[in-house]
């Protein structure tokens, strides 16, 4: 494509997921970054002021892209409280599954986000757990849904579904599509879905 | 105590354990470690030989831990695979709440443990989830729990216990008791758990 660079933005922010992956964020340094991605420390701030604003374009990227995927899917998935919560796992797991490095990265350096970037982040967080508990709320208002503890009940969905990063393997016997079914069965069980 | 030190062992364990659930294990050095333990770096050397072997120290101390409480729950639960999976997971979610700051570095550090006593470190952990893994089979078997996926249903009670270290807060309007009984309500909702 005309005006792409051979090692620009993408190679940083590669480099730098592998790097927040092993050595968390404060464990590693610009230097490092360059490295890995191949160029000089000089040039990653042609494209980066700072290493935080990696850090944030990496969360960015983590918490929007799974976000956008999860909110698609309820609007696609049509009326029902369990079909929006069937919907909404399995986006949700899709994710973590596919985009295992960001995930880590969003899941465990939250800590690290400093500034003013820090509410853009944690806004998103906020709407992530907004949307799954509006889905189970309201399927419990409607009686499809029996669980006596929607709160704790959303937020064992959301990290029974995250925790998919630290150990899936795209070379394992399960295909995501597997994964995705088991959980949208958890899912439901958590928050005690009966069919009429 | 005889023999006991003002600035020890103790001491320098808590030190590290605030500034690893901060900055994380790569990004705290033992001078800071020393820093927050008022005492000088070469005197973190009389107890431990390094960086790595406190990281393993409090590794040690919070899988070991849990691994205690939750085994003398089950054990002291009698009989039934209900009656074992509740106090399984009460005794999960106290020591995440009561425990916070060893269950964050247990739960996000093992990345950072190396060489041999790494393997000390993973066996710990699954041994914690085969204790998990074995009272959801037995259940499963003995046609108390439905659930038609028991690995997955029990890796989703293990991470819903687990996540309650990342936000649970002592000031909060609810009790560790109260917490614990809806933790446990979860937990049979997920092995799909019907009372005969």
């Amino acid at each position: 494509m005309a005006g792409e660079q051979p090692n620009g933005r993408d190679d940083i922010l590669d480099s730098a997921v592998r790097l927040f992956n092993e050595r968390g964020y404060y464990g590693t340094s610009t230097r490092d970054i360059a490295k890995g991605a191949e160029m000089t420390a000089a040039s990653i701030y042609h494209h980066f002021a700072s290493k935080q604003e990696i850090l944030q374009s990496i969360m960015g990227r983590a918490l929007q892209g799974a976000l956008s995927m999860t909110r698609a899917a309820v609007i696609r998935a049509g009326g029902t409280p369990d079909g929006q919560l069937r919907a909404l796992m399995r986006a949700w797991v899709v994710f973590h599954a596919t985009h295992r490095r960001d995930a880590v990265v969003g899941a465990t350096e939250l800590r690290s986000v400093e500034g003013p970037g820090r509410d853009r982040v944690v806004a998103l967080r906020d709407e992530q757990e907004a949307l799954f508990r509006d889905v189970v709320l309201r399927g419990v208002e409607e009686s499809v849904f029996a669980t006596g503890f929607p709160y704790e009940a959303t937020r064992s969905i959301i990290s029974a579904g995250q925790s998919i990063c630290m150990w899936w393997r795209d070379d394992g016997p399960m295909s995501v599509d597997e994964l995705a079914d088991r959980y949208e069965a958890i899912a439901l069980a958590i928050v005690e879905y009966h069919p009429a």
